[in-house]
């Protein structure tokens, strides 16, 4: 509330960054980032199973162990705001528990590409969501967006699957469409419900047309990141 | 080898402590824990599930986190000896999986208290062998031992949950009675297997005896532990 107004009256706005500081979207923005560390972190400990070796699941729970890295740097970030992470996080929980359900892997090569799609379309948006936000800010969503280097670990497996079968690489480029298509959704979603997340994005990009561009490079990073899987 | 022979001549024995950092015992007592955290890990995460709400959820994620912290402590700790963590782990599958196999909870409460006892007895056999090692292999074992402060969690739960209820109470000394037993039944079995690490064992504890008293002092914890939960 008191941030609230303080960011409609334009206090503590900073001129180099169009998103003060104390925005509203900023504490949902973190929120709707720290269930998505909660959900991968689930996903990724559920889906190693499909693994059929122990070092693929060992890679898997490193990965899932970076992410709740991530979650306490947010759980941290909203605590200095005086906001509790369970509360905040709440409203999100819907969208992104229909995204995983909806893409639910089935084999191994799915959740694998599935990983690495996924983290870059989140990687992709919240980044371009960055440059428009107070250096603080900016700063605890470049930290959990930091790629880890258990993606290369992904990238080999995938690469060596698709190019022995051209069955595998038909089925694995429907689903990285798909994958694209669901968070595009579920995106769309939470922007019709959260008029200050939304505001944020809105301020960060321009205008409708700076999100429809958006969007457009997103679907070239996704065509980009499809073509170094191989497929 | 190399290690082998130089511990059998006694060559870089430190006389403060039984144990030569080269005793090739040392390499299983890693992969022990090292697999050890990383079938922790997968328990927590799936038994995470049970938790009737989220902040249980994350409660148990951050520990399983920290599981995997520890498991690559004890990676760079093999590779520091030029072993590789998954060479060396294979041989403490089958007794660690049968251990979970066999102690499956089927409740959040039973799981909550099998995070709880289960670490404690693991702290409390490795603490003791941990007295007998050089320092720096001693650091080790300790720093992956480590309690971690989410175990706060675990008392609070339970001792609500059975204060408020007789027939949960009775449910769950059972239980703990259980973990300790098939948490012995493994542990021998592993020591009938692995001369090298029983080897440290008896070198660590003195003799048979000497393995009989620590089992009695684990007895001793364990019922310390059960009286913490209120169990």
């Amino acid at each position: 509330m008191g941030a609230q107004s303080s960011a409609a009256l334009g206090v503590s706005f900073d001129p180099t960054s169009p998103i003060a500081a104390d925005h509203p979207g900023v504490t949902e923005l973190f929120a709707v980032l720290a269930y998505g560390e909660i959900s991968a972190f689930y996903r990724l400990a559920e889906e190693a199973k499909l693994s059929p070796t122990l070092r693929g699941k060992v890679a898997v729970a490193k990965m899932a162990s970076a992410e709740m890295d991530h979650f306490k740097t947010l759980e941290a970030a909203l605590a200095d705001r005086g906001i509790d992470v369970f509360d905040a996080m709440a409203p999100f929980v819907r969208a992104l528990d229909a995204y995983h359900a909806s893409t639910d892997p089935s084999t191994w090569l799915e959740s694998m590409v599935k990983f690495y799609v996924g983290d870059g379309i989140a990687a992709d948006f919240y980044g371009e969501i960055a440059g428009a936000l107070s250096p603080d800010v900016a700063a605890v969503v470049r930290d959990v967006l930091a790629e880890t280097s258990h993606s290369e670990f992904v990238i080999e497996e995938v690469r060596r699957a698709v190019s022995a079968s051209r069955s595998q690489r038909d089925r694995l480029t429907l689903w990285g469409r798909r994958l694209l298509g669901e968070a595009i959704t579920q995106a769309q979603y939470v922007m019709a419900q959260r008029d200050e997340l939304t505001d944020l994005v809105l301020t960060a990009t321009g205008d409708l047309n700076g999100i429809a561009a958006l969007f457009e490079r997103m679907q070239d990073s996704h065509a980009k990141r499809m073509a170094v899987l191989g497929i």
